[in-house]
This record gives structure tokens, C-alpha cells and sequence, in this order.
């Protein structure tokens, strides 16, 4: 296939994987697409060696690499502020809720608190989705044959444009509104994904169905369709809406590849698109993620309301620990609080497969749609 | 074109309008599409004055007619409720929250009181939305040449799909679930219209890239894209996913040939696809409209829930006939008030344009966009 998006990326097929897994990164690369790594929750010892392995594996072929680098931040270097400073704007109400909530769900103390230290939101002890956190990552991806960089959560700071355009990086960002993209425009991003609200994590309210179509009209470069991704006919949808490849994320994650908790990807496999929710329940900001008792109890009218970025997060991340610890045990508390950011197309991940298998099934019936719509206008 | 849609409803183009204006309806079926008449606020006098006239209008084009019979519902039969008793069940917090809303933004009270009788909502002294309200319609209907009956809430009850099937109309049901569908098929319905969260009016919470493959792999009979529809690359998009053709509704509200309130059509060309909820505040169900002053009072913490249907609608009718009464007045509170049920392509709706206009373009734009998609599979 040929597009803007294929060209300008130099890939064979323009369908993105952004995963948190170096497998699925590395299988969807060499499927013909392209891997990029959610280097979030990464250290930067992790990172290394993450991406030492990537390349190993890849060989020339390009990959990617997806930071959160905020903007501006109650966390970052100017205000002076630390963990601890940060840790004591969290309100008690909110500290005894979550403990009321891994007490009523019977969930276990981990064995070693120092364990506590990572999970989902990062181990450098910084402050997570915090800038400070995000420059020895962005060193060491520009360190590295990265091909592209992207940045998840709103626009990309000028200092992240600048350094990716001095080393000959691509970079790209996600855009849930027609503003946002033509921000991004303005600011030297060179491709645009247009995120929809059907998307896993963090996503705005805009349907793929509209803003696919505003996007594609609002920018002259070339633009991604996210957001109810993870299939050919979804895939002809973005494409014939003027977009020039897809972005995926949630498809990955029931993929063999996958280091999805297996409690959780065993939820995904059996769950309806009916059982997400925009929640800001894990993050404090909007992400669409997989409904469970967690999110039932944030979002009953009579608990606390989420705080926001960073201190939800902080509030939550030693809890989201001890749940997956013990979120293997059928029928525990553990079992029912456990969830994960996933989006609507959770309801058609219904038997694990390989990465590859997603790339060429995805491939398969893009081409089956295409010539099945063509034939309309000769019918 | 020639698509299960076109060939079962006998005509040129898949492209269906919903629409309360016969003026929309007749326009769409004149320009090759199947205008249908959206009938829930008819008086009959109103509904046979209307049909009468599309006839004369088409001739032999074929049009349809939408009503709303819920299969089960406080205002009908059996539980003997008049309206009367029906008012009664609504409490007093929430007609003072009312009243003070007219207050605080000027509303006017209506110069002739007996005007609150009809308004949005029906004006047969029956409760809206009920089985009682529609049967009248149906025999009109019925007895008129319209080709196609659709039910837009809920699952058609048996009764509708029998006399339909007896007078050898074709009768479409809207799904915003797979399952849905699943029952409407099994129920003998024709045509499926799947509906994703991007539509105005009531709505669920699945984006249409997700539904509309869901509910095509769902069933064996055709099915209608709808929900974020409104342009050519759109109409591609939903036929890419396996519809057989489109529905649409909110694009015809900012048409001459529409009789939207002139405050809101304004609104509508100004608003951005940004600017749309999803509010129980008109009918007591979740419905998209456009976000304006009634919406914001509904939706805040500290204010009263939304009752459930029919109370809703009977407690806000009045109150709505006296905002659109005022609504023209630039900067009154009542134009600050006033909005409508509208989807998220309203961010495209920017100019009027004539109906049949709207029909011709979405046709060229979705050859282009099938064209320029077909291309990808040679380059």
C-alpha cells in the first residue's frame, strides 16, 4: 500500500500499534506496520534495554516511541515542588476512601511495601506524567534508531519538537478536537492522530465518525484515525473518512504478545462494547477503560469525586498494585476491582491471536471492504 | 447505486432523512433518497393534512413515516393512568426548579395560556411517547401510501410489526446495541438502523465505527448507518463498515427547508462539533442536543436529577413552548436557553443549503471518497 502516512514513515502497511509491550512493538514492525513503545511506566534502565531489544529484533525497520509530556505541570521543575509536597495536597477523604475500598474488597497487603514504588504510573520517584520524568526518556529514544516520536497528552512541548527535528526524528500527536491538531500544525508536529472517543485511555468525547473528517479538513499533514480502530472494515472507515493510516492500541491488547494481567485480559476477551467507561477514576482525567467494581465505586453519586493529574494517580497507584497483585484469584475482591484502559472495540477482541495475525487479518479485510465499496459505484 | 437498501426500498440513492419538516421529507424522496416523516409531535389532523401533501409532492416515490411506541410505558392502558395522574407523580422540587429557571433568564409567561397545550412533544392530551399517542398515526399511515414505518425508541411492539407486514409496508427499527438488533430481527423487522453515540435525539454510549460492524456481523438483514452522518466521506465510512446506506437526521435541521426554531438553526451554523450532550434534561432519557443555558442548569451537581420518561417531557414542555416563544430575542435569557436535539456533525452544519443539495453532495463526496480509497489497493 501507498499513502501519505506510509511514505512519509517509510512502512509497508499504515497501521501504528502503540503498546507498552517491546513484543508487540517488534511483531507489528516486522508484520509491516509499525510498533510504537508507551514508554510511560518505563525506568530508563527498562527503557535501554527495551529498546536495545526492539532493534535487535527489527532490524532496520522503523519503530516508535510514545512519551506523555505535558505541557505544563503542577510537578515540574519551576515551582520546586516534590513527591512529598505534591503527596500532601491529596485530602484524607479521598486517602480513606480507597482504603475503605481495599478493605470492603478484601484485598491483601503487598508482602514487601517497597514494592509500591512503581506500577502503572512510572518508578523514577518523580512525579508521574511529569516533564522532569520524560527528558532521560526522550534521551535515550533520540539515542536510539527511533524513527518516531509521540506524545499522548496534549500539545508537545516546543523543547520536545525541537530536539526530534535537530536529530532527524519524526513526531507525531494525538488530537481528540480540530483545534488541538491545528496547534499541533503550527508547532511543527508531522503527523496528526485523530483520536476519537471510542479510544482506550485517555480520550475526549468527539466520535471517530466526525472528527476523523474535521481533522483530515483542518491540517495539510497527513492525519491518523484512532479511537474504534482494531479492524480492516474500521480501517477502510478511517481511510475513505480522509485519513491516511490507523492508530490502535487496545486490538494489541489480548494479542499472545501481550503482557496484559491475565485477569484483566481474560475480562477483555469475554466484555461487550458496552462495558467501558470515560472514567477519571485511575488518572484524573478522562480515559476510557474497562468497567468494573473500581469504577462503580468512583462513580457512584455518593463517593468522593476523582481529583485531578497529578494527584489522582499518586492516590491510586499503590492500590492498582495491590488488586493486580491479587487479582488472580477467581471471585476475590481483587478479581472484581481489576480493569484497564480499553476501548469500545473490546466487544470484537474475543479470541487471543498473535500481533502479526491482527496486522494481517486487519490487511485482509481492509482490502475486502474496499473492493466490496468500490463495487457500489459500478452496481 | 444499487446497494440490500436501495433495492429493498426501491430507490436510487441508500440516504434516508428523518426529519419532522414534510418539506425535508419530500425534498430528500424527490432527490433520489427516502424522506421520512418524523411524526411523535402530529397532531392526526396535522399527520393526514402532512402526508396528503408529501404525496402530491413525489407521486410514486416511495417516503416513510417514524413514530415512537415504546412496548411498554406508565401511560398506557392497562394501569388505567390518565395524565392527570401522571402529573401528579412529578415532585414539587423539581416544578420549582423549573419555574425558577424561567425566572432567573426572563422568560415570559405565554400571552394565552391554552398555547401550552402541544409543543414538541405530542398534543393529543394523551401522555407523550405513549402507545396511545401513536396508534392514531399508525392507522393514518397505514392507510396513506408510505412505503416504509420506522419505530425510533426501544423494540417495535408486535402489534406495529404485524399491521405493518398486513399492509405490506416495510417497518425499520433503531439498535444501539447488537442485541438489539438481534431481537428486532427476530421480531420480523426489515431494516436495522444502527445508531452510535454520535446522533441527536436519544442516543447510547457506542461510538458508530464500533456499532455498525457489530450489529452488521449481528444480523442477516440490511442495516442503516447512523450517528455522525452527515457528508459524503461518512456515508463511505458506514457502507466501508458493511452498512447498506445511511440515515440521517440533524444535517436537514440547518436546511431552508427545514422549520427549526431560528435561533437555534443559528446556533446549530455557529456550533462546533464540541458543543453537543448528551442530557436527560427534555425527554428523561439520555438524548444529544446542543449545549446551552438549559442544559448547563440541568447538568450541574447541585441541581435536581432529571425524572425518567414520560415525567420529564411533561414537566419541561411548557416550560420549552415558553423559551422557544422568546427565544428570538438576541442576548434575552430565553436565546440563552434555547437549544434542541442536534448530533456532533452539527460542528459541520455551516451553511443552509436546500435538502436536495445536501443529497447531491453527499452522493459526489462519497464517490470521491470511494474512489480515492480504491486507489490505495492499486498504488
Amino acid at each position: 500500500m501507498k499513502t501519505a502516512a506510509t511514505e512519509l514513515l517509510d512502512i509497508e502497511f499504515p497501521i501504528l500499534a502503540f503498546s507498552h509491550c517491546r513484543d508487540v512493538v517488534a511483531a507489528v514492525t516486522k508484520a509491516g506496520g509499525m510498533g510504537v513503545l508507551g514508554a510511560v511506566a518505563h525506568s530508563t534502565k527498562q527503557l535501554e534495554i527495551d529498546l536495545d531489544w526492539i532493534e535487535n529484533e527489527v532490524g532496520d525497520r522503523p519503530y516508535g516511541v510514545d512519551l506523555i509530556v505535558p505541557a505544563k505541570y503542577a510537578g515540574d521543575g519551576d515551582g520546586g515542588y516534590t513527591m512529598d509536597d505534591i503527596r500532601k495536597l491529596i485530602p484524607d477523604t479521598h486517602r480513606e476512601f480507597v482504603d475503605d475500598i481495599l478493605a470492603r474488597y478484601d484485598v491483601p497487603e503487598l508482602s514487601d511495601p517497597n514494592d509500591a514504588g512503581g506500577g502503572m504510573y512510572g518508578s523514577s520517584g518523580d512525579a508521574p506524567f511529569s516533564a522532569k520524568n520524560a527528558m532521560p526518556q526522550l534521551d535515550i529514544a533520540l539515542a536510539h534508531k527511533t524513527a518516531f516520536v509521540a506524545n499522548a497528552l496534549g500539545p508537545p512541548p516546543q523543547f520536545l519538537i525541537d530536539r526530534c527535528k535537530q536529530e532527524g526524528k519524526l513526531i507525531g500527536a494525538l488530537a481528540g478536537r480540530p483545534q488541538h491538531a491545528e496547534r499541533h500544525q503550527a508547532a511543527g508536529v508531522d503527523l496528526i492522530i485523530a483520536q476519537g472517543s471510542e479510544a482506550g485511555g485517555h480520550t475526549g468525547e468527539i466520535g471517530s465518525m466526525v472528527l476523523i473528517p474535521e481533522i483530515v479538513d483542518a491540517v495539510d499533514i497527513p492525519v491518523l484515525g484512532a479511537g474504534g480502530i482494531g479492524r480492516g472494515r474500521q480501517m477502510a472507515a478511517a481511510m475513505a473518512l480522509g485519513a491516511e493510516g490507523v492508530w490502535c492500541g487496545s486490538v494489541w491488547l489480548t494479542t499472545d504478545e501481550a503482557e496484559t494481567h491475565p485477569a484483566v485480559k481474560e475480562k477483555f476477551l469475554a466484555a461487550t462494547s458496552a462495558d467501558t467507561i470515560r472514567s477519571r477514576s485511575l488518572t484524573g482525567k478522562h480515559a476510557r477503560m474497562l468497567k468494573s467494581k473500581w469504577t462503580e465505586e468512583w462513580e457512584r453519586p455518593d463517593t468522593p469525586d476523582p481529583l485531578g493529574m497529578p494527584l489522582q494517580p499518586i492516590l491510586t497507584s499503590a492500590a492498582q498494585q495491590r488488586i493486580n497483585r491479587a487479582a488472580n484469584t477467581p471471585g476475590s475482591g481483587a478479581n472484581e476491582l481489576a480493569n484497564y484502559f480499553v476501548g469500545q472495540i473490546v466487544g470484537t477482541m474475543n479470541q487471543p491471536k498473535s500481533a502479526g495475525q491482527v496486522v494481517m487479518e486487519m490487511v485482509e479485510e481492509f482490502i475486502e471492504a474496499t473492493e466490496a465499496l468500490a463495487a457500489q459505484l459500478t452496481n
